[in-house]
C-alpha cells in the first residue's frame, strides 16, 4: 500500500488597472491552466482632496485588498503615453505608490503593456476595450462582463499574467 | 517691571529635488526672513535593483531625513515634461512615493515649477544651473557652492519656498 500524495500549485494573481482618480482591480486563481475569477472591483478617490490625500486612499484601500486576498504575483499595466502628458504624469505619481505597497507584500511583481494584454487576452493587437471585457467574461467563464469597465480591465492584466508565465 | 516675551516663528523646510537614481534635499530654517542651513545631502538607489527595490530605498532614506530634521513644511520640485519620457514616467513614479512619505509625516506640501525656482532665487528666468546654484551660496552665506548638484538644487526649493510663502 502507498499513498499518492499530489500538491496542487495555485497562483493567485491580482491584476490592477493603476489611476488616482479610479483604480480597478481583480483577483484570479491560476490551477492547471485554469482561470477562476475570485474577486474583483474598483474605488474611487475624491477630487476634492489634496493629491497627497489621494495617493495615501489608494495605498490604504491597495493595503486592505492585498491583506483580504494575498496574492501570490502581483500586476500593473503599464502606462500608455497618450497626449496627456499632466494625466499620464499623475497616473505614474499614483503607480509608484502601488509599486512601493506592492514591495512591501511581495517581491514578486510583474508589468505589462497594453499591446500584450489586448494580444493575450483576444489574439487581436488591435482589440477596443469591449472585445477585450467581452474575452474577460468568456475566459473567467461569467454570465455577464465585469463590471465597472476599470476592474474588467484589471481582471484582463491578471489574466495576462497567467497565460504569458 | 514687566516681563517681555518674544516668540520667534521658525519654518524648517524641506526641499526635495526628485529622482529615482539619485535625490537630493536640503533643509534650512527660515526666521525673520533670514534663511539659515541646517543640512544638506543625496543619495542614490542601485541600478542594479529592481525598480520597486530603489522605490523602497527612496521611501526608507526619506523617512528618516524626515524624522532627524523634522521639516514643519516640505517642497518638492514639479517635473518637468523633456523629450524623454521614459525618465520623466520614472521619476513620477519616485515623486508619488515621496508625496506619499511626505503626507505622511505632515500635511503640509508644496511644489515649484523650475522656472519659479529660477526666478525666486535669481530674479532670472533664464538662469542656468550654475547661476542658481551661486545664488544657493549667497542667500545661506555659504563659502562654497553646495555639492553635490542634487543637494544645492533641492537647496533652491527650500529658498523657493521661502521667498514665497
Amino acid at each position: 500500500m502507498y499513498r499518492r500524495c499530489t500538491i496542487t500549485q495555485v497562483k493567485r494573481i491580482l491584476g490592477i488597472d493603476p489611476g488616482y482618480a479610479r483604480l480597478g482591480w481583480g483577483v484570479i486563481d491560476v490551477t492547471d491552466n485554469k482561470d477562476e475569477l475570485v474577486a474583483f472591483g474598483c474605488f474611487e478617490t475624491p477630487k476634492s482632496e489634496e493629491f497627497s490625500t489621494r495617493l495615501a486612499i489608494i495605498d490604504k484601500e491597495l493595503l486592505s485588498i492585498l491583506n483580504e486576498h494575498n496574492p501570490t504575483d502581483i500586476v500593473i499595466e503599464e502606462l500608455f503615453f497618450g497626449k496627456n502628458t499632466r494625466t499620464a504624469m499623475n497616473v505614474a505619481h499614483a503607480r509608484g505608490v502601488i509599486m512601493l505597497r506592492a514591495a512591501h507584500h511581495s517581491g514578486k511583481i510583474y508589468s505589462y503593456r497594453p499591446n500584450q494584454i489586448k494580444t493575450a487576452t483576444t489574439e487581436n493587437i488591435k482589440a477596443k476595450k469591449p472585445e477585450i471585457q467581452e474575452a474577460v467574461r468568456q475566459i473567467l467563464n461569467l454570465e455577464s462582463i465585469p463590471k465597472p469597465d476599470d476592474a474588467a480591465d484589471a481582471l484582463a492584466v491578471a489574466i495576462t499574467h497567467a497565460r504569458l508565465t
